[in-house]
Formats: structure tokens, C-alpha cells, sequence
């Protein structure tokens, strides 16, 4: 399997950014890699661990080059950096982002560039609380789920190279409507943070300590570690899909409070046996 | 190190049950253990598993030889058995528990002994989201925190007993108020499990299927998968502390909510914070 593009530019070089310029490397891609970051330590470090070949403080002019560009920022860094290089870049380069929020990134997108529109809004599923370019990984991709932004301005084949990219660092790729996405990953993803974290805090505010904790604690607050900025910009650009979210959790609670509070134990009981087969049906589907 | 009880009645021989006993010959216990049980089907599984030495559908007369009982059923039957129990076992017979909410229990056995109580609450903290004999495991002790009731009504020499019963199995043995262990224990544990439910339940809802969903999904919710009725009787045990807890999870909700509402930058990322300062810290206390 190869990939046709020679010259890829990643802007950003976290752990998400680093790990693809891993992967590429690991698969055999021949492109010369340059790794954008905005602290030249971050870079030294993608430098020295092998995810870029040259590196630059500057995302303009490390991409003008390029015959693909992924941004692997910070999702509220994706609609100023395509601002910034829409209408610079080539018509032939292929643009692609790592957000996992979509729905105003495209749409903007949609807006911003000239039919036809050669960015492709993409969210890999890969991560961990870790992130950082030291904790970069060649397999980081492999085996997960790259979910790809579909849309009647994208032609056929820019959708197949984005597609050909993703498979190629070993995810599976499957198509959805951006604010379909928005609304799956705020229940999926951006909901279970903010549940984790909430439990974090009242945890600690118990005062119960590290002996009085079990494996259930470790596992559900576990992404609760993840760094408090990236959960703060998926938070804001998935607003309205979030509070929608939350909202249902709340509605959640509230039946479950009132059937404890009745002690109607076929109530209580009927919670926990919908959750146990809700979360079944959702691995088996 | 030894134990010295020669005749151990086990009543309940599901996964704690049963590890208990493949723990005690493991590490060259000599006594003679019998299982309790309801079904005999668990009880055949409990013997050949050699989690036992004889079986028993009779919890009364499966006691009135032994020197120690030990009560591994689901919470709601430790008051009945305890009452089935008192009038009847010997002075010299230690009872322990294994339930993980305790107030109610060691209220109503501190009414129910005469003095010198020989019944003491215990919370052994191991566990796993499977349950029945089959999965017991004679490791299943090893390096947890085992809870103990401190009461001014047991004597040191008994909570010396229950102590190094549990530190036989492979626990480490802190001592705890049972109403303040119940209160922790609906924030550390009870509440996740409400929380993880509901999160299992909307995700179901919202129609997203395995490929959209990440590990923070599958981590948040594996305790989602526990058996139903296990939560049921927790939940209803524990009424009041959990009712307390969720109110301060729907507190924490409204508060982040409210920042998101405003798309306060600020707000949303000290909630975040906060959560991984305050996991950090209960994790290295």
C-alpha cells in the first residue's frame, strides 16, 4: 500500500500530530514530512523521536510547498489556520483536520474554500489522557475508527485520497453528516468527560482518599486526567450539542432519583438492567 | 501466617464467595469450608472448583458448627441472615460480612448481639463487573483495602480476629465509621455506577453504534455491565447517601452548564482543572 503524496505538512505535532508522522514513516512513506508547532521545543522533540524530517514555527510557509497538509491543532486552532491558508495553498493540495468536533468546522469550510472544495474535515478516533509529542506512537491509529465528514461539495475523489490517507495509518473510515457527528460524539465522547470529572471533584471533596477508591472510581474519572484546555475547546465548539447532552443526563438522574427516593426497587432495578443492555447493544452493534 | 479457625462456613458462594474460599487454600488455610448457597448449581460449581470442601442449602444448620461465618450474599440478605443467625451460633463463632454499604447492617447488629458483639462489618474492596462462582479467583483479595466497621461495642480481641482474617486473604484492613464509610462509598463508588448507567443508556439513544465510540466510552461505562439487582440492593441500601451524592453530581452539572451556557472560557476550563487536580490528588493520597 502507498500513499501518492510527497510532500506532507503537519501543523501541529502533538500526540496526534507526532503518532501520524510515525505512522507514516513506520508504513513506508517516502514523503518528506515537516512538523509546524509554535514552542521549538515541541518540534526538537518530533524532530529527535523521527515523526517530522524538518520542522517550522510557521504554518503559512511550511505548507505553501505541500501536496498535503494536516491540521492536528487544537480544535478551536482548525477555522483560523484554514482561514489563514485557503486562500494561499494550492488548488492541488488536499487539507486535512483531526477535530473531533466537526459541524462548524466544515460548514465554515464549505464557505471558505472554491469548488472543487479540497479539505475534507476528518476525525480519527485515536488518543489517550497523555498527549505531547513524547508520547507519539507509530500505532496510535491502528485499528481505530476515522470518522470522515461527507458532503454533496466534495468531489468523489478527494474524498477517496482522504480516505486512502486514513486507511493507509491503519484506521477504518466511515462517512458522516458533520452535525450528526457533533450530536453522536457529545453523547459518546464530551458527555462521559464532563460526568467523569464531576465525579472527580465530588470524590475528592469527600475527603475519601486513595485506600477507600476502587477499580469503578480508577475507570470512570480515569479520562478526567486528560489535559483541561483540549476538553475546554471541544466543550465551547460543541456547545449546543453538549448542553443538549447534559440535559438528557440530567433527565436521566432525576427519573433514577425519584424511583430511589420511592424505594421502588422494580424502578431502581429497571435503570440498571436498561443500562447493562444499552451498553451491550451499543459494543455488539 | 495462620488462621485460627478450623470450620469456616461461607454463605454465599457467588464471585466473593467463592474467591474467598479458593484464597484461604491458597494460602494454607487447613479448614474445613462449606458454601452456602441457594442454588445447587452454584453450590456444584463452588466444589469443583475446590472453593469448597462440603455444600449446604441450610444457612443455619451449615453455621451452628463453625467458628467463623462469613456472609457473601447481595446486601439485602445480611439483616435476615444476621437475625436468622444470632439467637442460634455459638458465643465463641466470629460473623463477618462482605457488604458494601454498612450503616443499616451494623446498626442493627449492634441491637441484635449481646455483648461482646461477635459479629463485625466488613467491606472487602475487590470485585469485578463479573459475578458467580465461576469466575472466583484466589487472588481476587490480594492488594485490596478490606474496610472494617470500628464500633465502642466490639472488643479489641474480636476486631483483632476479623483483622487478621482479611490480612490472611491478602488485604490491607482500615478501620472506618460504617455511616462515614457509607457516605464515601456513594461518592467513590455508588454514584459513578448511576452515572455510568445513564451515560450507557443515552449513548444507546442516541443511535451511535461500536464504531463511533472510543475508550473513554467503553472505560466510563464498564461497571454499566455489573449485574442489575447487585445495584439494585446497593442503591436501595444506600439510599440516603446516594440521594446526597446525586444531588451534589446535579450540582456540579448545573455549574458547568451554566459556563457552557455562557461560553465562559474561563469557568469551562477551571471545571476541568479542578477535575484532574482533584483525581491526581485522591489517587496519590
Amino acid at each position: 500500500m502507498t500513499i501518492g503524496f510527497e510532500r506532507i505538512t503537519i501543523i501541529g505535532v502533538g500526540l496526534l500530530g507526532a503518532s501520524l508522522g510515525l505512522a507514516l514513516k513506520k508504513r513506508g512513506s517516502k514523503a518528506a514530512i515537516t512538523g509546524v508547532g509554535r514552542r521549538q521545543e515541541s518540534l526538537d522533540t518530533a524532530l529527535r523521536l523521527g515523526a517530522v524530517d524538518t520542522a517550522s514555527l510557521d504554518p503559512l510557509e511550511a505548507s505553501l510547498e505541500a501536496d498535503l497538509v494536516v491540521i492536528a491543532t487544537p480544535v478551536q486552532q482548525v477555522i483560523p489556520l484554514l482561514e489563514l491558508l485557503a486562500p494561499r495553498l494550492s488548488p492541488q493540495c488536499l487539507i486535512l483536520d483531526v477535530a473531533s468536533v466537526k459541524k462548524d468546522i466544515c460548514a465554515h469550510a464549505r464557505r471558505l474554500f472554491p469548488l472543487p472544495r479540497r479539505f475534507v474535515g476528518c476525525h480519527p478516533m485515536a488518543g489517550s489522557e497523555k498527549s505531547g509529542p513524547e508520547h507519539g506512537n507509530a500505532d496510535l491509529y491502528e485499528g481505530t475508527v476515522c470518522l470522515l465528514e461527507c458532503s454533496d461539495d466534495l468531489a468523489e475523489e478527494t474524498l477517496a485520497e482522504a480516505r486512502s490517507f486514513w486507511e493507509f495509518v491503519g484506521t477504518r473510515v466511515i462517512e458522516m453528516d458533520p452535525a450528526q457527528h457533533d450530536d453522536f460524539l457529545a453523547r459518546t465522547s464530551h458527555l462521559p468527560h464532563v460526568a467523569a470529572a464531576a465525579v472527580a471533584q465530588i470524590v475528592h471533596d469527600s475527603g475519601a482518599s486513595r485506600s477507600m477508591i476502587g477499580q469503578g472510581f480508577l475507570d470512570v474519572t480515569r479520562i478526567a486526567a486528560s489535559r483541561a484546555e483540549i476538553w475546554r475547546d471541544i466543550s465551547l465548539s460543541n456547545r449546543e450539542a453538549l448542553l443538549g447532552a447534559i440535559r438528557e443526563l440530567r433527565n436521566s438522574l432525576d427519573a433514577f432519583e425519584s424511583a430511589l427516593e420511592k424505594s421502588d426497587a422494580r424502578e431502581v432495578e429497571a435503570f440498571f438492567v436498561k443500562a447493562a443492555e444499552a451498553r451491550h447493544k451499543v459494543i455488539s452493534s
